[in-house]
């Protein structure tokens, strides 16, 4: 099979210019497939302050109000988006900026759940994702630059996760792809000490990741990545790292199936 | 030649739900290739106020600063945009949202003007538009949405007039189609007196049209809409309308080039 990358960046690289230039020329120059998915950091939250738009939270996660989903195609679809293509066509890599209701291309549902409405938020499942499009863009030698925003299908935007839109791109893909996630944040990798930068996993297998949760040994705000890097190499993705976008090339945290003989 | 339709809508639809609703459905009905361009109205406008970032203009042109130029990104590309997009998707029709800088489609270069800077503002020329990329999407029957953004294929993002990029569009693919191009405003066409909505001219040629702007008879708030239609309309656009979004079909005034003979 035909090898597909495919990366996530957060809001350390998009709100660093000279991040975003060392990362963009890296991605630029790997041969083959590839497609970058962004998120936002904490510029919607820096916008909605402008605004003066409240932001309520529900243990840590944002809830997306209509004002606030206004805010995030804004800074997510328009504003990062956009820079982040203008710059990937200044180095020839041909990229085309997308939310997933451009070309249908991701379906989401608004999450339900029972204790509190989360609002204009999207989960995906194992149909969202329109491999066949997607495969035909990437045939085109097209590179997807997709903001985490989905549609319902019935004209409704959804925020979605930056980490689960790429783990499930990931996964749908690698029925026709040898894909390779990597999955960027600010640090190096996973730390099994969050106050040592240098403490960090060469490997995290699933059993081993599910022992350290048990034992309450994993950061709470590292377990959406996890959970969502865990769901990819399970469901058949080739290889998924956790890195730092500008140093990916040196390694991270590889994640290991539960399958997986380490020799 | 296949037919090719090509739509400017501005700020009167994009601001009014209902508006953009019963111009949608209309757009979605129609068969073949299609290409929709729109403007943002006032919006831009509004958010710089309540941001507090001062807006400059020029004999009412706006300078696109920095900071206004990240508020076009925001409003154009992001919000306005992807909310047609998801609408479109809704009604069955196959749209990707698209500025200049996505898959390199329109080229523009900063305007350069000896009495001011205008800031990062883009002009077209002939040479502007990528026609093949946009000749395999309609192929494709896949229908571009764009906001009135390009890029000088230099890293840098341009504000651009939506007519100019409606315009440019329909003479550039003019080779290959017979295309039919509809601006789109708030009034049912080009009005012989400003203050009687109901002089609308059927039709007006070039001829025509350059005595009537020799005479003062034409509002200046006219005068780039009207250029850009007979450059079409010159160039090679097989029909050119100055009409209503919500009433495209009922007409409005049709551009007529310097070689038409009326009948």
């Amino acid at each position: 099979m035909k090898p597909l990358h495919i990366f996530k960046i957060g809001g350390n690289i998009v709100n660093n210019q000279k991040k975003t230039s060392v990362f963009l020329k890296e991605f630029s120059a790997i041969q083959g497939a590839k497609i970058l998915v962004h998120g936002g950091g904490t510029m919607v939250t820096d916008l909605a302050n402008k605004l003066k738009i409240p932001q309520k939270m529900y243990r840590g996660r944002r809830i997306t109000d209509s004002r606030t989903l206004d805010l995030t195609l804004m800074v997510y679809a328009g504003l990062i988006n956009k820079k982040l293509v203008a710059h990937l066509q200044q180095l020839q890599c041909n990229a085309i900026g997308m939310c997933g209701a451009d070309l249908n291309v991701i379906q989401s549902s608004k999450r339900k759940n029972k204790v509190t409405d989360f609002g204009f938020v999207g989960d995906l499942s194992k149909k969202s994702v329109n491999t066949a499009t997607l495969e035909h863009l990437l045939n085109c030698r097209i590179v997807p630059v997709f903001s985490s925003i989905t549609h319902n299908g019935d004209g409704v935007l959804l925020n979605t996760n930056a980490d689960t839109i790429a783990a499930q791109l990931a996964s749908s893909l690698s029925k026709k792809y040898d894909v390779n996630l990597y999955l960027c944040f600010d640090k190096k990798g996973v730390l099994s000490d969050v106050n040592d930068e240098k403490s960090v996993f060469e490997s995290l297998a699933f059993d081993e990741y599910q022992t350290l949760k048990k034992n309450k040994q994993i950061h709470d705000g590292m377990l959406p990545k996890l959970e969502n890097a865990f769901h990819a190499i399970n469901e058949g993705v080739s290889s998924v790292f956790i890195c730092q976008a500008e140093n990916f090339k040196s390694g991270g945290t590889q994640i290991l199936s539960a399958n997986t003989i380490i020799t």
